[in-house]
């Protein structure tokens, strides 16, 4: 007999030791390059990835940004911690140290870039002669306006000394290699936290014509930035990227894969349903209990027992007041209040926590079932309070950080 | 090389014709009795399974009520039209009329139904004492309680004359015979239509109680109806249901599988999600546009080309002023408006009327998102004015009234 709670624990395990930066780290590093090295990077995964390099390489120097609390002991390369998702101060000097460090590099030296989810608005380092207020003031315009994810990034990678390939282009004569870790649908390298060593295909004209168009209204020094030379992004043509290397060392979909395996090795057939799910969140898991309704009353897409495994981002739009909660914590509920009963599952963040509260998601199983058989499920989430009504059932999943970022994980199973 | 719009209306006209009663009725109709027989009932599909009936039995008596543009003609059985899905004097005065003729049959008869969805508000007879102002304003208070379907429908059949069983009951000592069409996920009898031939399992005392609850003001006389004896619902041990019988002819995930034949058959792998997918239209939109994602990206669930089958009914929550469309046109513009290029999909109502105008649905395939390209998509779906996207896009898609309903279809194929 399956005990699902302990199926659904072991394939997000499975999911996160996937993405492992102590297990992909020394799969792809190469030798120890003669000339100098330094490591540098960010994200929710680098100071495992830091750990991971200087386990194969020894010592190494070098600075990695983290958010609070994600840091690790290190030999040498120093971990700083910052604010996520909103840029602070701290992050923003890291980021500037970093810039200089890399700067000093010569012919036959190496960038070792450590890029992962996050990392975005850990190294915030705004353009020269711009300060974190102004960038802070475009990304308030910038969210307000409407304008999709895709050409905000147009815009606050012209902004910044680091984003877009400036990091890069920063450490050029020297060699730059980049590990990666993916957190985003379709694995774009130049989305992953704005793509500091990958050429940017935008350009400032690209990012004048977005703030005209949503008639941004910004800094005046925003504006003057804008018209500088140094406001350009660093272009395929620029000669760092001739002898540039990039390594996806783990990504959502192969997590998801690895959750798969777990399945099918205890009888369950697994069903990946995409590491691109978008959506709000609730809404998201009301789907799901609809297709694993269809699994149970007609064996399609598949015949139970069936795992409907998925990843991506859904999100939260909060009307009202918001409770405690995360976007897992949302999408198993609104899941939850739909599902048959015999039909169980998890939604957790990868990197351990979902939004407001510490835990890393929730689980919907037999004894919590039992737990909210007393418990109002749904003016709990039309509060958006996820994460007390999982609180008060025994569902919240907590794994502390994880140090790594391969975005939501989601697991059905059909019985 | 796969033409998307033919076969995506192929698909659909699959659906369709799987659920049509001129070729369900005749495969489980017996010989005609030797007694009396009466053909009543009603639902979207029950004009054209009252004529599938005449055609093999030749000219009967009886009484169908279906929507308003749905008659068709017959040789004996009246057809009345009626409003719906709000209930009005004409539909109530013609279910009078039905429990009427079918009291008046004897031992040796038979009282033939024909039921399908909107059969409950088309047969919409309050009990004795009630009024359709009564129904309607227990309909008003119910909606606004914020009680769960299941809940509202023990209290509506516990106020009709026609639900919950009733009408079989009035035809006892007559056999009842149901053919049934279905429009609902799990193909409840006794939610098709209120399941106006089939016990019931729920009670007056059950009805009370949700209505206190949720502390529902009512009209006085729906109190005092509730006291009466009349009140109670024809229960399992009813004599009439010793001989009843009920057959399914058509249902939604029929109707699903049939479409994935003609996928099969055009080498493309179908994948059915269910035919019990419920949530926000535009929401279920984008995350049937994530799953299409993975499976372009990574070939999961299944590698391309795949087609993504589902049905069940979403809704759409309007905040706004609204526009024209409804919950198929919605979903296929959330769809779109996140599909990646090469992905192309249907949804229509299987009745052939996708909500406020005369449209099945719509379609997004190569022409229609060439004509999309300098159209505001975005706009139109805050609005909730997707009719009018496919219109300006040549997207609609129109039947007609089917004369069937197995709820809504949608496919989504990844080339």
């Amino acid at each position: 007999m399956l005990d699902p709670e302990a199926l659904l624990r072991a394939m997000f395990q499975a999911a996160v030791d996937a993405a492992d930066p102590g297990l992909a780290v020394p799969k792809v590093l190469p030798a120890r390059p003669k000339g100098r090295v330094l490591v540098v990077g960010g994200g929710k995964a680098s100071a495992r990835m830091a750990q991971a390099v200087e386990q194969v390489w020894g010592p190494c120097e070098g600075l990695v940004i983290v958010p609070h609390g994600a840091g690790l002991p290190t030999q040498g390369i120093e971990i700083v911690e910052a604010a996520h998702p909103v840029p602070d101060q701290a992050g923003s000097d890291a980021a500037m140290r970093m810039l200089r460090m890399v700067e000093a590099l010569g012919p036959g030296d190496m960038a070792l870039c450590l890029i992962s989810g996050g990392g975005s608005s850990l190294m915030a380092a705004p353009g020269l002669g711009l300060s974190l207020a102004d960038k802070q003031a475009v990304n308030a315009a910038l969210l307000a306006s409407g304008a999709p994810i895709s050409e905000m990034n147009v815009v606050r990678k012209h902004l910044s000394a680091l984003k877009g390939g400036r990091l890069a282009a920063a450490a050029h004569p020297a060699m730059v290699m980049t590990l990666t870790i993916s957190d985003v649908p379709g694995d774009d390298l130049s989305v992953i936290a704005s793509g500091p060593t990958v050429p940017d295909d935008s350009t400032v004209e690209d990012a004048r014509e977005i703030i005209a168009r949503y008639g941004l209204s910004l800094p005046p020094t925003v504006a003057e930035f804008l018209g500088t030379e140094g406001a350009e992004t660093p272009k395929r043509t620029h000669p760092v990227f001739a002898m540039a290397e990039t390594h996806l060392i783990a990504a959502p979909q192969a997590s998801l894969l690895a959750a798969a395996e777990v399945a099918r090795a205890a009888g369950v057939t697994p069903l990946i349903l995409g590491d691109a799910i978008e959506g709000e969140a609730a809404e998201v898991g009301r789907v799901m209990a609809g297709i694993a309704a269809g699994a149970a009353r007609h064996g399609t897409p598949a015949r139970p027992p069936v795992a409907l495994i998925s990843g991506g981002e859904t999100t939260v739009t909060v009307r009202e007041a918001a409770g405690k909660g995360g976007r897992n914590s949302e999408f198993l509920l609104g899941f939850a209040l739909k599902a048959l009963p015999g039909i169980w599952g998890i939604a957790c963040d990868t990197d351990g926590r979902d939004g407001s509260e510490h835990n890393a998601g929730a689980i919907w199983v037999p004894r919590v079932a039992a737990n909210a058989r007393t418990v109002d499920g749904k003016a709990y989430l039309k509060a958006h309070d996820a994460y007390s009504f999982f609180e008060a059932t025994d569902g919240l999943v907590m794994t502390g950080p994880t140090h790594t970022n391969v975005n939501d994980f989601r697991a059905i199973l059909v019985l």
